[in-house]
């Protein structure tokens, strides 16, 4: 299993109070973009794979998916996502997902939201979860670009106090990158785009669509900051089917 | 039409000089990792997009293709290509690649090598591709990596005499950026891999293979300062299938 770093005291306490966590998917920039790929989802089966405090879960719900499983390793997590969760139709599991077994042909969607970047063997998890996709059946994910996680020393290129460039290292070296993020030693794994393409390929997997996220001229005006995203995506969002 | 480079005295005489011109195919660094992606070519029908000095067109015929056809625009380059082929079964046309019609369902494969960051417009010429290939038929096609294109002012970061980072800005901007490569100005064209990669599959394409090139570790003993590629890779190889 790898780092649950999900269920560390200062970790959690700082994952807490971003705007993703307080205010769920509206607090999540991207949320948009990911929500445009993902089809209808009326009488629908849903894995949701990481589904943290139950956010995308209760939203699945409350569009008319007949059920929705959330997966998440975090003991805490899943606390909080019950406590906030009134619906018969969602449950929730605690699991690894490296060593995961899923049902076969049980869902018409898998999800999983910036999730990914934390496991060091996808390929197994990836096979798990075609198998248990329905033919047809779509794959809805995100994770940190991988332009975002190749620097092992990830540091701002500035220039007159603005962000100017992103010095991108070891893009081809793929593995571990320990970042300071919430709380110290964190560790991700970096996979080139390349190889994220590659195992859904050969997993069998049919590509629909890639996309680095970028904000809109209205997310814009209200965080001027987020202008930084034009030089270097933050987050990759893919879509594909079986 | 987009800048014809390749007619320009200078770039020609400089691109003249370059290994891949004098030593062909063997004089690529990255030829050995695109031939991996070539189906058999025995008896089958080939376009090469952006031929320059027949190179690949020459091969192919030697490797038992029936019919090789190279397609570029540069006049200099094709009258090159012309003196070096004796072969009846390849022929050479000037064309632009950007307003190209071709036949429908002829070839085994399309073939392009370093020619698509030139242009401006690859939707067209996609659905082309598309269209001239018998269903199930291969193309294979390199382009400089788009973390290669990305900025807009490229400069390593360079620490104590090695280079340590590539400098990335404006990757999310797409469109023209201007180098100085053997001459000065010369006008490529920066898309996203996310773009390159979307063109394909809403052209219809089933995305087959993605590789960032990295050179092997004999290549690296031979010249050391390919080590650079691991942070930063300058070709980008695809694989797909009608």
């Amino acid at each position: 299993m790898t780092q649950n770093i999900y269920d560390d005291d200062q970790f959690f306490k700082g994952y807490s109070q971003l705007p993703r966590s307080i205010h769920g998917l509206a607090g999540a920039p991207e949320w948009a973009s990911l929500r445009a790929l993902i089809p209808d989802i009326k009488q629908q089966n849903i894995l949701d794979l990481g589904c943290g405090f139950g956010w995308f879960c209760r939203w699945a719900a409350e569009n008319g998916a007949e059920h929705v499983l959330g997966i998440d390793v975090s003991e805490r997590m899943l606390a909080r996502a019950r406590e906030m969760t009134r619906d018969g139709r969602i449950a929730y599991i605690r699991a690894d997902l490296e060593s995961l077994t899923l049902q076969t042909g049980r869902y018409d969607l898998v999800y999983s939201s910036l999730v990914f970047h934390y496991l060091e063997n996808l390929q197994l998890l990836m096979g798990e979860i075609y198998r248990s996709l329905l033919p047809g059946g779509a794959f809805v994910f995100s994770v940190e670009h991988p332009l975002t996680t190749a620097p092992i020393r990830p540091q701002w290129q500035v220039d007159g106090g603005r962000r100017v460039a992103w010095p991108v290292d070891s893009y081809q070296v793929e593995g571990p990158r320990s970042t300071n993020w919430l709380t110290d030693g964190v560790i991700k794994q970096h996979r080139t785009l390349e190889t994220y393409v590659n195992l859904l390929i050969d997993t069998g997997f049919r590509l629909a669509h890639l996309q680095a996220w970028l904000p809109t001229e209205e997310q814009l005006r209200e965080h001027p900051d987020w202008e930084d995203e034009k030089h270097r995506p933050t987050f990759l969002l893919v879509s594909a089917r079986r």
